[in-house]
């Protein structure tokens, strides 16, 4: 089996920083975690708060803490810190190869997605965004690792897309019909739901836009593993 | 500009677990670093210890702290944990978009190689692995951040593919052939490089082999970010 992993990510319209983070980590005990935090509001403010947040996330994940407990450590701190008054949405999807599992851990009210073979189911709904007050707990969803499941998540900006407008982004529909018809790699899955969400806002988003897309797949295995990053050098550095 | 990471990295034959452990972070002022730390020996024992100099560099890092002085606290660290027992080579390679340069911190005696355009540079020889003494120096080299530049770190099983043969690898000559060919992706450079060596080493490699390549290229972007993560699952697993 293989596990494929591809992300796209890009800020609101005129912001050089992100509000959004993301981190991929290396679980100890086998397998990697996907941390992906939207800070309140956009630009350095928010930057700052998601940055704090996927740190404290992912070095609690890499001694071995399980998801849920470092979700909810993230939550105190976060409001240990900035005394309530800050909120982050925060998603953690990882393959965990010790129990042979998949699981997306959320405090993000907005939906994702996960497909077996073709059949898109939506989750969402039940989560709050964490650091706004004691005692908030994660949403959890575990369920075995096999072949042939998507799983989507992504940050509001793409969830709100066209709002300006007072279109929406039918995002389950568009999966939907990628699905059943090709077999898409996770980056052109990944890049045609950014490319809808920016076209819905005008290519000038309304706020900053990250997806994730991880797809397992049966086929035979080389057994390298193979990672890539793709930076542009935003034009005011240049 | 845009900045293209690739990796690609195999487990020494028959060994479960790599001696290699690679992360990429964000850096807290823009930019990533990619670390990359090699254990000594290989399996459980060297994962141990390539995961725990990796940790400690990459909270470092996301701290604003600068390469040179997390490369010389991992270095402490390792001292006193294993009481100077334990040695790693580690690699720190650097997009720093606050003094938009290149810099590759090593504490690594195996060489790097360094294209400006198709002219290959090699720089070795003087670096040290860390863990055995304290006061261990990183060699820090940085550069400005322009287009063109190729960067290829990799792990000794890659230098050392072939010994059990008498062949040897010369890594130079295969990159100079391909940056004049052709304008090959950081993937491709990644694999060809690892496939060479496993070839050298009858498909059975003889150590623990990761390579990473660097691309900067002019080109117009689309200001997106990508990441993609191809995680092959161990037939252990299944």
């Amino acid at each position: 089996m293989e596990i494929n992993i591809a992300v796209a990510k890009i800020n609101k319209y005129s912001v050089s920083e992100s509000g959004d983070t993301l981190e991929i980590v290396e679980r100890p005990n086998g397998g990697v975690s996907v941390v992906l935090c939207d800070g309140q509001t956009s630009g350095k403010g928010a930057k700052v708060i998601s940055t704090m947040v996927v740190r404290k996330v992912i070095s609690l994940l890499a001694e071995g803490v399980r998801d849920g407990a470092a979700a909810r450590a993230a939550s105190d701190y976060l409001f240990t810190e900035r005394s309530g008054k800050v909120t982050a949405c925060l998603d953690i999807l990882s393959i965990d190869l010790q129990t042979l599992t998949l699981v997306v851990t959320r405090n993000n009210p907005t939906p994702i997605f996960i497909a077996r073979k073709e059949k898109v189911e939506c989750i969402g709904g039940d989560s709050v965004a964490i650091g706004t007050s004691r005692n908030i707990r994660p949403s959890i969803t575990e369920f075995p690792l096999e072949a042939d499941i998507t799983v989507v998540i992504y940050t509001d900006g793409i969830h709100t897309a066209g709002d300006r407008t007072g279109d929406s982004f039918d995002i389950c529909t568009l999966l939907n019909g990628m699905l059943e018809d090709e077999n898409p790699t996770p980056q052109a899955i990944a890049d045609t739901i950014l490319a809808q969400a920016m076209r819905l806002d005008q290519n000038r988003p309304a706020d900053d836009m990250s997806v994730v897309v991880l797809r397992t797949t049966s086929a035979e295995s080389d057994q390298i593993r193979r990672m890539t990053v793709h930076l542009p050098v935003p034009p005011i550095y240049i």
